[in-house]
């Protein structure tokens, strides 16, 4: 162009140039691995040993193999009653499951549209599909009953796949209901008894893979269906991480983060669901939804994103395009212990105003602190007196209360250089709260429990002990209020009815925001001679909610509503915005193919 | 509690608890302090001396009172003719203002409901609420026409207001478009010409207080109708500060940027509006959408949120609140020169990656550098020999081609640590690629221009240059192509057409994200002799929005659509989506009662 300046020439320069990879799929499944009745794998979970102790079963986790012997005896301490070991609430899972109401006409349909074997309609399998983890949940496939199932279950592999089955859902009057990892606490995946039409279940964890890594932008193309555990091994094999982790990650599903806005326990560095993802390809039953990612942009309402915490109410989710980031160089564990739980909130206050907060920061109460020693495996000779050692210091040296005192765990992640300036940061605040360090082992350990720990309701439950954890997040400014709120409630309540023992109710903060944080409590008592003990605990956790809310906390950080909520919108939204929420679910779905009936 | 634990105690802990200030509210503002005809405040712009310099008017800016001798012969080399600076296109303004066809009754109707003074039918007043600032807009006023423009205009001071008038409109069968900075680039308040009903334009500027701070939790509750100048009094005085610096921050509103999706030049250290905004109250005309502010939940769509980019067209955002932060202890500048815009733009690319990122990094290509130059003030002697020297220094020694060579200005926020800790690695980086320092004196120039420059328009308008802007956000690897072909595009365009000399195109990156970055276009031509300059100008913008969707941009970064990019939007939404987003539209304002008809 004759007198155009330098400039409007085009670059020659080469280092930007996209050159996605398609990384290798993951390991196949194997669909046996996950426990059809319990949280998790098979392989896994506690158990009791022949001489009365606890145990964790298998070789998944660094608790694996290892007896805990503590935990019974200080179990029963909080409790204030005899837990036998030996004497189980056994579980008389499945406790049956309904007959499927699917015409062979819808199941001919679908298995002429999906390839063999994608279609179910075995008892077990549609069981399965009707329930998350909550306690209920729990109950009923155990204890009670599961009133309504999914008719069937198909397994689509790809987002035409998805499409079709929709379609033939609608043709055939049927309704449909997206499926992950089914480890919703919310009863998300229940089914209402009142759908008179068949249920479909659509599980979407055929649809695993990483479909790109732009290595110059930072951006991947994941499917639904891929679990956090299956999303890193794509990635890290060149060099990148999605970063989100939460505590379901082994077994929940980008899908499924997406339509609860999850939380992943690393976002200080990485961002909740709703930064990491830039554009999320759906099928709705009024046409798809797809969309070129951007890093940023103005163009009104997307509505691919309302797909973002609408609990399969709005579409399917089929994939998304999501930032990710380059493995770190250094990741490093630390933990600090505290005087108080008031010192060591005022530690999180600070650290959070400080700008440099570590990729995850959580504050455990004391209960919790004294939960996570009772979890700790019998240690040989050197061990006990070197973990001696440590008690007699910080009892009799630094004065801690051993029923005061507190543990706040550390992940740092980034290059050694950002590492070691954060640590620096964030210890010398520790110590202007009188913070003692307490290793990295400890840190690590913390976090390594928060995988195996998710077996422990199970198992629980049948030694006559129900529990439950619930979150919120809170103003900053109102956090330590709600806390004592929700604790004394939950010990009226329990008082009230006369409950055997004493309740557990512990606490901890697992986020930390510019306004408030997320906290995350646990709930349990002993419920042998309870009449219905699962009614009881809901009343209970309802209870706690109503405490929470008018403590100003929010309805849920990263749960979501589903179905366990659901009473309490009202509180949280006015009528206007209710009526528009159920204007656009009409909007989108105007026939109500989206079954689920959650948020 | 008999036998609880100590930590179901409340706390007594009164460190966090919450003290909200009420802040004084803003100095009065002055009605006639803001120009109508062009952009900005009366006492400022640029004009022309009796020796022909150009000069800008006014104390307000850095650059006010003083003459820019470079500046005209600067653009006559680059546009290839003579500009002469006594040679004007006399603006005509106002052109005519189309008769208001409001009743009495509803003109009644709301001064009752209203106070004194707070309705008007005043031509110029309705003019200048029935346009923003495109070229189009700022054409029409000066020497076209613009053929509708609202009826009546209100000044609400509360929410209650604004329901009020909403209500009002609704009954009296007329429609609403609210009104805040009147600073858009969209055609958003362009009035549709074929509405028949009454158009009542909704100033929210009475609505500019800060309601509320809060000390612990970093939040404020701030009303829609608060320029950026008189959010930062308010919490300045408190020692907190938004940090939401949009160009256009001394006239734009808080509800303008929740409704058109605003991003300000901080944003690596502040986020953009979506990220700052917790809570949002509107008016729509089916209810009143308001709640609780919260660090982050998950509830699934919140209405209230929907109004984030909706232009006018969802309802009325009456407050918000906000995170805010502590006035960071030291602010300080910088730039860099490099030898060209791609290794400028690998920098950046770096500087990115490195995860260490200033408040604002922005990246000029070698036209806009030699914009910046052009726009120096005269200097003393010893002035002209220290930039003599220095530009010795840079094309002999470091042998940067002044055609080529580009720069990169600074601006680093945080305590002096972190900003110290920021200016180590990002000058690394900028040595590593050749860059050479330049001065915290050019790169708070570089800064304080982008007020005083969006006075250039109006006065190059009638100098017979027709110029806009435009942006875009893209991938990293898909932005240096994206550059070329715009560039090239519109010499094209121009040359198609044999428009006058040559065509001023020029780039700058404005925002970097992991993802990509934002664009941020400069075009202008000489227009003398041509006919229907606008519309031919609109066209060549409309080349240049098509070559930046063929090149993978987006079709805004932070402009919003408006009416000018609605004819785009079935390119970036697939035919579900955009069904989606109307029958939202519907379902918030079945009546349509607000009637901008955007986005």
């Amino acid at each position: 162009m004759a007198g155009a300046p330098s400039d409007v020439r085009a670059s020659e320069d080469s280092r930007f140039e996209a050159r996605r990879i398609v990384p290798e799929p993951p390991a196949p499944l194997a669909p046996d691995s996950e426990s059809l009745d319990v949280w998790g794998f098979r392989d896994s979970g506690f158990t009791v040993n022949e001489a009365g102790q606890v145990e964790f079963r298998g070789a998944r986790y660094p608790i694996s193999g290892k007896a805990i012997p503590s935990l019974l005896p200080w179990a029963e301490g909080i409790l204030g009653l005899r837990v036998d070991p030996f004497d189980r609430n056994v579980s008389q899972y499945p406790t049956g499951v309904p007959e499927s109401r699917a015409t062979a006409e819808l199941e001919d349909a679908l298995a002429a549209s999906l390839e063999p074997g994608r279609v179910s309609r075995d008892p077990r399998v549609r069981l399965r599909h009707g329930h998350g983890h909550t306690q209920e949940d729990m109950w009923a496939i155990k204890y009670g009953l599961l009133p309504r199932v999914p008719d069937l279950v198909v397994w689509p592999i790809s987002a035409d796949e998805v499409r079709a089955v929709l379609q033939l859902a609608r043709a055939h009057g049927a309704c449909v209901i997206p499926y992950g990892g089914g480890t919703n606490v919310t009863d998300a995946l229940r089914c209402p008894v009142e759908e008179r039409r068949a249920i479909v279940s659509v599980d979407l964890r055929r649809m695993n893979r990483v479909l790109w890594i732009d290595p110059v932008d930072h951006t991947a193309e994941i499917q639904a269906g891929a679990t956090g555990t299956e999303i890193e091994e794509q990635l890290r094999r060149h060099g990148f991480t999605l970063g989100h982790e939460p505590d379901s990650a082994e077994l929940s599903t980008l899908g499924g983060w997406v339509a609860t806005n999850a939380s992943g326990m690393k976002k200080n560095r990485y961002g909740n669901i709703e930064d990491l993802v830039l554009a999320i390809s759906a099928a709705t039953p009024q046409g798809e939804l797809t969309r070129q990612p951007s890093a940023r942009e103005s163009v009104g309402a997307d509505p691919a994103r309302w797909l973002i915490g609408s609990e399969g109410e709005l579409g399917i989710v089929t994939s998304a395009v999501t930032k990710v980031f380059p493995v770190p160089a250094v990741r490093r564990f630390g933990s600090v212990l505290f005087e108080s739980f008031d010192e060591g909130f005022a530690f999180l206050y600070a650290v959070q105003r400080s700008g440099v907060v570590p990729a995850s920061v959580r504050l455990m109460d004391n209960l919790q602190f004294q939960f996570g020693q009772a979890l700790k495996p019998a240690k040989g000779r050197l061990g006990r007196v070197k973990s001696a050692l440590e008690k007699l210091y910080v009892l009799r040296v630094r004065g801690f209360d051993p029923e005061r005192m507190v543990a706040c765990t550390l992940l740092f992640e980034g290059s050694e250089e950002e590492v070691v300036a954060q640590e620096r940061s964030v210890y010398r605040i520790a110590a202007a709260h009188g913070g003692m360090k307490a290793g990295a082992e400890n840190g690590e350990r913390g976090y390594q429990l928060t995988f195996a720990i998710a077996y422990i309701r199970d198992f629980m439950l049948e030694h006559w002990i129900i529990a439950e954890s619930f979150e919120t997040s809170v103003a900053w400014s109102a956090a330590q209020a709600l806390c004592a709120n929700v604790k004394q409630r939950l010990w009226q309540e329990h008082a009230k009815r006369a409950l055997p023992g004493r309740p557990f109710i512990s606490v901890r903060v697992t986020q930390l925001y510019g306004a408030g944080v997320c906290l995350y409590f646990y709930f349990a008592f002993h419920y042998k001679g309870v009449e219905n003990p699962s009614e009881v605990f809901a009343e209970l956790e309802r209870a706690a909610r109503d405490e929470i809310l008018r403590s100003d906390g929010s309805l849920s950080h990263h749960h979501g509503v589903g179905k366990l909520r659901q009473p309490f919108l009202s509180r949280v939204f006015s009528p206007a915005a209710l009526a528009f929420r159920r204007k656009l679910a009409q909007a989108l779905d105007p026939e109500d193919v989206l079954g689920a009936g959650n948020g």
